[in-house]
Parts: structure tokens; C-alpha cells; sequence
């Protein structure tokens, strides 16, 4: 079972995660009005450095999602990657949540985008009633390839939206991967860079369902209290959602565990080499292989996801550790040069 | 602590159910894949006695709007109670899920709704095309105040429901509660009395954050699957929210916890006498008190929720037994009669 | 033909619009660029006695929904009467263009509402998240009864808008019969009291489809301006519809024929007498008739609309002189008292 | 003033429609229950040589837009040309009127779609509640560039409908143009080829504000009556967009028209040569020309659309005559070949 590389969304949950749910395991207010939710704020604070408002989600999507019916309003769009999992891999719920706003989709290696990469969409658009209207834009980092944004890559971006009246989303689901591979601090990288909200993820890095929705812009955060509610995304119980993310900051264990899968992910890289698709950051590797070869390697008993003909995706997760990985570490080195 | 009557929500989780959260944390399919998930539609198709499709959702506001939404287009009307959650409680929720359906209040004891009431609304409504018409109705059983509907009761609502050609909701919030207190089985009170779909209410009742949607008109279902995901409700791990509900349905955990609840209201009901607002069938109970009377006895330690000027609202949760009860039923005993 | 009460909306449409109609039958650039749409703004600034953006629309119905999702978000709610045009008349409209907001209906006299009226609605909603809290206000003048307001009496509720921090919506379907009634300026009864956008109804006065929404609050009108193109109402030719707006606001049109109706109504509520429902003080009047006493009258060649059980609306139009009226009139008062 | 070649939209109404507005002048019942609105159905049912029902609409984004929500529900998408009338110029209607369904936009050269050109977008999304699935087509004829679809063309398209479970749109703005052009009846370009719903447009014919919704699966209409109304589309006076519609369709003035446009725009392309960017079947002529012919020709007073650097739009209205466009085409003659 250890040899399962199809989604960190398989891997099971963090044992200090367990633990809080079963600290909270007890009579306290209702929704989010427990002593759990309400440290929310504060603790987040203390991590970005700054006074931001931080809401718990069950999911990366209902995250992600708030965030742009936040920052877009419904005759508006949002420029985000052609790849983005917020238009392919959502079931339209950002046009659900926005009530209709139009996603603009960019190119860009890897699904990173730069400046000009956005600022190429927004310039085809006539300013006039008939077309609609860039209001923002949504980056993912790590991406979906698994590329990691520099801060002051983010920073450009930032100041792209800052000049043309854009509001900027940043759709963190890796976000512990980004980080753990970028050095840099959550701040630099998020609202010192320009970032208004952050979809924070936990769930695949060792939470249970619980996301964190981060405002730093936070006059956004009370009406989204509300889209919350009546998105129906109010738990009865929430203080098992916030006490999964508070087990996960506390100690690092977000880090530590995003600096694991990719360390895990390096390994395979190594033993990629000329296979690799994308340059690899965080616990993503992207790997060309035949028909054939990625037959064998299943053969061996190692499970993964193909991305289309000739290509797979191998995705490590925080709970495996090197000698998880060796095994298929070898097993690509063993498949020599891509044909 | 076990003097809080606050609300069901308040309570914590049933050890079985605690005890299927660790056995699911394993490695296993993202999403629905897994093996807890594929396991619902058969575990709930036993219990009511008929093939069913069952959905996990996190909340019962998502399973209510999302039962709304596959039974009223958006440009009809659900005909509900005055008082009823959908319309009270829920943030706008059944507006967002529904496009903008309407909701069309009706008259009712007790929030309890009947044929006559029902009919009431819709006859005001004229069949012209600047009227929005009712397509369907949603009844709660229990309903907000606690009454339950016989079987025979939602017979007469199925029946007017066919005759006109509208679809029929049951949020059973607390289904357990009105199941063990109308002593019929769960097909009884739900497809058999013309039920198209039901909320099945667990978190109150012992569970964590899985409620599960039942469509007895199983070709919503697919539909609803898809709006599930744009919603952003399809949580990555659903194998914790699967598992929740197999541990409630296993052994009859949700039955016997309700009953307990219900049986500790009826000890507060026999004590209340004369002050009872509604009658007493299920677990809340609704208190004539004075301002004088229910800060006495807050200050004896008891919590409970003012419902209004001279009301009060006690909920007696699956896990409070009668040690925990007695003291306030003595308190309400000693109040002596209303003023 | 003369003969028919029926609705205001049957009449024809006045010669002065007819002939803009075909004085604008000229080439010009499409959509709003035209000469005509670009005079909107300042002939109605001139009218209102301050700056004012104004925008045509095709019916009613979409210069309120407009309206409304211009001054309330999709999770908030609009207070407005039980019997309001938006409520029971627009097909769900309001439900559409806000994206689901919730109408919050209040009572009131003839349709008309007090602030007592409106803070009753308002003071009854616990302000937490599980409820939709209101952020607008909208009432209709002159009432779907016929009852106006006085300029005191909107500013009144202008100030309880303030207060709360609502806007505050006028439809004024009736707008010209409203004013000459009050014998008012069009600016004491709209911006000068708190009234934040006006519809601003020709087509029950004389117009043919073209109604003016008319932003007080002007800083509302460009996003106005996208969501009436993201409506479908955009009309490729609007110079037709502007050149109507500027045909009936030319000369005052739209106050003299707001009077003549009003008139002729005040001869048809002085023959009833003790029959009206509510007093007349526009162009509707509300009858107490029998079934048998309807159909006496419709025998005579009037045509009217029941309105429920022993109740009739007349309406009396724009172009209906008392030779037209008269015999109504008479006709009500051979009925003698009412039973 | 005949020198402008800007939009088919900017160009006058046609006497007849002036003629049938003036008949249309007289009392009748408010809405859609007119006598002109009655014969819809039927003066269209013969034209199109089968049952429909037709609703007469303002404008022809609502007439696509109200044909998609009948097509396809909200957590689904439509398949259309990137450069589409409804992805590019209804400034998100069909997000609106969906209540968020995905456009999903295929290649194809002169914004014609083949068979193979939809498939390739639908082959690409793999069928899972990740992703948005597509319900419905949507094609424009004649196209955004002027090009036109044979019957045997739509047959292809709605034979890969019907095998793959979609629903068929045409977006007929300028249907009129496309079905001189064809030389087909209009019955075999839109229902005998499988197309569903058709928009056909009249503005742009001669109309002043009315197009027409015409359902051949009839099934559909009357929940469309009912969006209409939601939409604040049904116009009080509606006898006065049926007149119109129907004074179009009399005499075949609406063939008429779409003739002598194409004529013109025959006689510019043959003037154009090799500077055609597409070929001319119907109204437009897309040229090369460099910004400085461009400029001479605006120089001798000739108006038309610049479409992106090196290219313009040239359409011809219903009532421009040959001797109104002669001149252009000599002007475009005496440019020589393109550099």
C-alpha cells in the first residue's frame, strides 16, 4: 500500500490531526462559535505575520471558490491558467459560487503564469459593455504541474493587479509544498507579494477536511462568512474542522510535512532525469513513459495516475518516507533513457 | 457540562463512529471511490427496505438545497412551513442552490404542516406566468418544534403532492428522533407515504460531519452528484463521512441514540406540565418561562436557548441520560405552575 | 374600446412617442452610442433637479430587478410589502437578477408602507449568519392599491434606511400619477427623501416599451450598465427606446397625462363612494362589487379585473376622457349602496 | 449617410414594420395575450413547414440566451466557436441565464464548426464530476464572419447531437442572410438538420425590437415562457414586437431583405478580391487593409469597424442599394492589391 503514488488526497491523516479531533471531542458552542474555531484568527495571524481573517472549509474548492466570489463580482472574470483547477477539475463551481463570472483562461509553462502571460489575456479584451471585464486573477502554487512561485514572482503579479484594479487569489491547495520548496517565509509569498486571499490546503498534506480560507484583505471576510452559511459549508461541529488546522500549524507540522513529500518527490526526480515533464519543485513529478513501461511499473505494484498518452503523474505524499519511494525510484532508473 | 441543553449540535460523537474515523484512515480512492462511499446506497437500501442512492454531504443545510435543488427549477417555489429551517436558518442557501426558487410560507401548528395548509398556499397562487408557481413541498420531521408526523400524516401530503404534480422533501434534521417516536419503520414515514428525498440527519444525533441524502426517486440522483461537486462538497477524504454514516446505520446506533434523546425530553415534558408550548414527541422542548424563571435557572447551571419573549428551548442530546436530566427536570418541577 | 378598465398597460401609445419613434428612425450608432440615449442623462438630471444617471429598459420588471441587484447582494435580503408588484407580479424576477436574494414581506395598509412597518419585518431577524439579514427597502408609488406618498412620508423612511444602512429602492410603475396626485416635484419625493434608484414607469402612461431606471445614487449606474447588457436588454436600437423617455419627459407628457388618469379615476371613486376598498389617489380604483353586480357592469360593456372574491380593480389610462369615463361612472352609481 | 458600413444594427426600420407598429396602436390586452402574439405560433409554424412555438423576445441575447437555459442545465456546458456571439459580445448572458453554465469553445476556420471540430473539444474532457460535461451546441448561422452552413453541414452537426445526448442551438441573428445565401428553405437548415431551438433575428433585418424564439422541440417553450417573465423580458405591450415579427414574415420581407444585403456585400467582396480575409456569402466583408488605406478610405467618408490591425468590417445593411455601395467598392478597387 505504501507504493500508491495516484493523489496525496489518498494518504491517510496525520496522527497530531487525530489527536485534536479527539481533544475536541466535547460539548462546546455550536458552528463556529467554539473556543476552536474562535483562535482561528489569531493563530493564523501569528503565521503570516500579519492580521488576517482565516474561516475553516471542508474543501479546496469551497476554498477557492468563496475566495473568487469574494474578490469577483457575477458580470466580471477571472483570469486564471488554462490548466487551473479551478476550470477543470472543480464541476463548475466557481461560475456557481460567482454567480456566472467568466473564467479567462492564460497560457504559461507548467500552468505558472507571469505578468505578461495575464496581462495577454486582459489586452484582448475591448473595455466595452458587450465583453466581459477582468476583475481579478487566481494562481495556484504550487501549480498544478508542481512549479513553485518565487516571491518576487508573485510580487509581479501583485503589482500587475495592484496597477490594473485587480484583486489577486492565490489557490494554495500545495501551498506547504510551495513554501517548503520556495525557503521563504508564508508572508512573503502571499500578502507581502500582493496576495488578497489564500486558499490555504491541509487536506492533502495530513488533515482530515479541514481547509483554511485566509483573508488578507480583511473587509472581505464578513460577507464571506455569509456565502459560507449559505453555501452550506457552516458545520454543526466545527471545531473538529478548526482544530485539525490549528494541530496542523502548530509544531510546523504543515511544513515538516510539505518538506517531506517533496523531499520524497527529489528522489524520484533524480531518477527521472531526461523523462521529466516539468522541472520538479514540490511532491509532483510529472514522467514521460510508453504504453508499455508505465504497464510495468504498475506491474510492480506501483499505482499512479496517467496524464494523458505518454505521460504520468507520481505524486508523493507527506506520509511516505524514503523507503516508500526507493523502490520506484529504481524502477525508473531501471527503465533507462525515454525512447 | 452535561447540563447544557443548548442544542444537539453542542454534543460530541459516538464512539463507533470515533472508532470508524480510525479504521477508515487508511490509504484508499480519493473523493467517493473508496470502499466506505461505494458501500451507502446498499447499507440504505436495507434500512429502507427499497434501492435507494444515498449521498454524504457535510451538512444538512447542503443536503436540504441540495434536495431542493433537484426537485424545483429555479424559476418555481418550494412550499415550506413559516418556521421552517430552510427558511429560517439556513443563510438564503435553498435561493443559492435553487437558482432563486421561492419559498412559499405556509400555516401550521407547531410547524407541522397538513394537506389543507399546503393547499392553502398554492390555491392563493393563479396559474399565470407573472406568479411563480409551487413544484414541490418540504416538510421537517421532526419539525422545528419537535412535533412528528405519523405515516398516515405524509400519506395525505404524498397523495395532494402526486395529484398535483409536485415533488415531496423530508428534512429529517432529526429523523432518528421522529422515527423512534412514531414507532414505524423508515420506509414507513418516507418512500412509502410518496417521499421523494430525504436529509437523513446524523451530527445531531451522534455523528461528526456526514449527513447523508436519500433519493428514493433514485434518477435525481446522477444530477445531484454533479451539483454536489460544483458546490464544493465533495470532500477529497469522503471516506470519513462514509464511514460516519455506516457506524450509525450499523447495529442501529442512529435509532437507539434517538430514542435516548427523545426518552430524556419526555422526562423534562412530564415536568413541564402546564408550561410546555408544543407537545412533547421528539427531543426539544419548549417552555413557558418567565425572564425571573429561566435565569434561576441558568444561574442552577443550566443552558438552554430563549426562544422569544417568555420561551425557552431545551434539547436533550443522544449522549445526556437520565442522571444528567433529572436535576432539571426537578428545577422546571419546582417552578410550580405558569403565571 | 373606450370602455375598458382592465389595465393601463392596454392603452395605446401617445402620439408624441409615435412620433419620436419615427423621427428616430434615422441611422445612428447602435446600442446606447446614439444621440438620443446620450441626452437621457442630462434631460432627466434636468427634471430631478440633480445629477442623475438614467438608463432605458424595456419593462418594469427589469428596471426594478436591475435596481435591486444594484442595492442588495445575493445573500441579503429587501424588505418590501406582501402585496409589492416585485413580490406577486414579477415571475421571480427579483430572485434572478439578485442572484437569489430574499424578498422580506411586511404589512401595510393598501400597500403602503410606514418605517414602523418596515422596522417590524427587521427587528423580528436575529442578526446571525443562519439568517438572510435585509439590506434594502423597496416600495412602490403609487401603490399597487393606488395610495401615494407624500414627500414626508418617504423621507421617514429614507431616514430609517440611513439609519440601518439600507438603500433604498422606489418602483414607480405609477411614478407620474404619484406625482401629480402628491402635487409634489419629482425630487422631493425620490432623491431629496432618501430614495436611492427610481423606475421610472412610461409605458402605463403613454409609452410603448421604454421604461427609465434612474440612479440618484449615481456611482450604481456602471455596473448597471453591464448587468442590463448581461440581461438580454441591451436593445440593438435603442434610440427608439431613448427617443420615447425624451418624448414623454419633452413638454411634460408624463405629469398631464398622470393627471388626466388620476381625473378620470376621481370620477369613478366619487360615484362609488362607500364601495372603495382604499381611498383614490391615482389612477386605480378598488371596488366592493357582488358577483352579481360585476357582471351587470360587464354586461353594460365595462371591462375590469376581479380582483378575489367581492373585490374589482378599475384602472383608468392615459388617453380615457370623461366622455369615456362617464357612463362607468354612472353606471357604479345606479348599483346603489353596497350590501 | 449611406456610406456606413458599420453595423446591420444601425440601419433603419423598414416601412412595413412602421406600418404594422401604427396598425398594432390600438387596445388590446396587455402582455403576450394579444392578437398579433396569438399568431405567432402559427404564421411561424407555416413558415418553418411544422408545429413551434415562437416567442417574440427584445433582443437577440436574450433570445440565445433564454434557448440555452433550455438546453442546458446549470452544472453543464455548451459547446460553441471561440469567436461566438455569445462567448464574446452578450457580456456573460449565457452565464446568467444558465445560472453558470461553462462555454466550452472549439477551433474552426471562419468560426464554422464541423463535427470533428465539436468533438474535439468534448473528447477532451474525460467523464468524471471533476469536470463540466457538455449538454448542448451551440452554432451561429450565418457566422460571426459571414460564412453560411448548408443543410447538409447542420445535418452532420445534429446527427453528432443527437448520437452524443446534446441538445441543438442556432444562434440566427442574421439567419435571414444565411438562408438567401443557402438557397434552402428554412425548415431544412434548422429542425429536418436536428437543431432544436433557433434565434431569429430581426433587428438587424429591418426589425426596430423584436426577434423571434422559435422552438421546434415545443416541449420547451412553456418553461421559457415562464424564464421570460423571470427574466423581465415580457414587455407590457407586447402586441407591438408581434406586429413586427409578423410584418417580417409577411410577404417574405425578411428574405427580402437578407437578399438585398447579401447582394451588397456580393458586390464589395467581388470589388475586395484578394484582399478578402473570408469568403462572402452573406452580409459582411472582412478585408485587409493597411491603417493608412483604411484611413483613405474613411477619408472619402466611408464608415466601418476596425477588427483587430490589419483588418476591417464591412456590413451591409437591408436598405443600402447598389448605387449606396458602389462607390465603396470602386473606393476598395482603387486600392489595388494588398501590399
Amino acid at each position: 500500500m505504501a507504493m500508491r503514488f495516484f493523489s496525496d488526497n489518498a494518504a491517510p491523516v496525520h496522527p497530531a490531526v487525530f489527536a485534536a479531533l479527539a481533544e475536541a471531542d466535547a460539548l462546546d458552542t455550536a458552528y463556529d462559535g467554539d473556543r476552536w474555531s474562535k483562535r482561528l484568527d489569531g493563530r493564523l495571524s501569528e503565521l503570516f505575520e500579519t492580521s488576517v481573517r482565516a474561516l475553516w472549509v471542508p474543501t479546496g474548492t469551497a476554498a477557492n471558490c468563496l475566495a473568487l466570489a469574494a474578490l469577483c463580482p457575477p458580470y466580471a472574470g477571472v483570469i486564471c491558467h488554462r490548466d487551473a483547477h479551478i476550470q477543470n477539475d472543480e464541476g463548475g463551481a466557481p461560475e456557481f459560487y460567482t454567480h456566472g463570472a467568466k473564467l479567462m483562461l492564460a497560457e504559461g509553462e507548467g500552468a505558472k503564469l507571469t505578468p505578461a502571460d495575464i496581462a495577454a489575456v486582459a489586452d484582448a479584451i475591448p473595455n466595452d459593455v458587450h465583453r466581459v471585464q477582468p476583475h481579478a486573477v487566481s494562481i495556484t502554487n504550487a501549480t498544478e504541474y508542481g512549479l513553485v512561485y518565487r516571491p518576487d514572482e508573485v510580487v509581479a503579479i501583485g503589482d500587475l493587479c495592484r496597477a490594473r484594479g485587480w484583486r489577486l487569489h492565490m489557490d494554495g491547495a500545495r501551498f506547504a509544498n510551495a513554501v517548503a520548496a520556495a525557503g521563504c517565509t508564508p508572508a512573503e509569498v502571499t500578502w507581502r507579494a500582493g496576495v488578497d486571499v489564500l486558499s490555504f490546503g491541509f487536506v492533502k498534506n495530513g488533515g482530515m477536511d479541514a481547509e483554511a480560507l485566509v483573508f488578507f484583505d480583511t473587509g472581505l471576510a464578513d460577507a464571506t462568512l455569509r456565502r459560507r452559511k449559505r453555501a452550506g459549508l457552516l458545520l454543526s461541529k466545527g471545531r473538529y474542522l478548526a482544530a485539525q488546522i490549528l494541530a496542523m500549524v502548530e509544531d510546523d507540522v504543515w511544513l515538516a510535512n510539505g518538506r517531506a513529500a517533496n523531499a520524497g518527490a527529489a528522489l524520484l526526480a533524480d531518477a527521472a532525469g531526461a523523462r521529466l515533464v516539468h522541472p520538479v519543485a514540490a511532491n509532483e513529478v510529472f514522467l514521460r513513459v510508453s504504453a508499455d513501461e508505465a504497464a510495468g511499473l504498475r506491474a510492480q505494484g506501483f499505482d499512479f495516475y496517467d496524464w494523458g498518452p505518454g505521460e504520468a503523474r507520481l505524486v508523493v505524499s507527506w506520509n511516505q518516507r524514503e523507503a516508500d519511494i526507493r523502490p520506484l525510484a529504481d524502477a525508473i532508473g531501471a527503465l533507462g533513457s525515454p525512447s
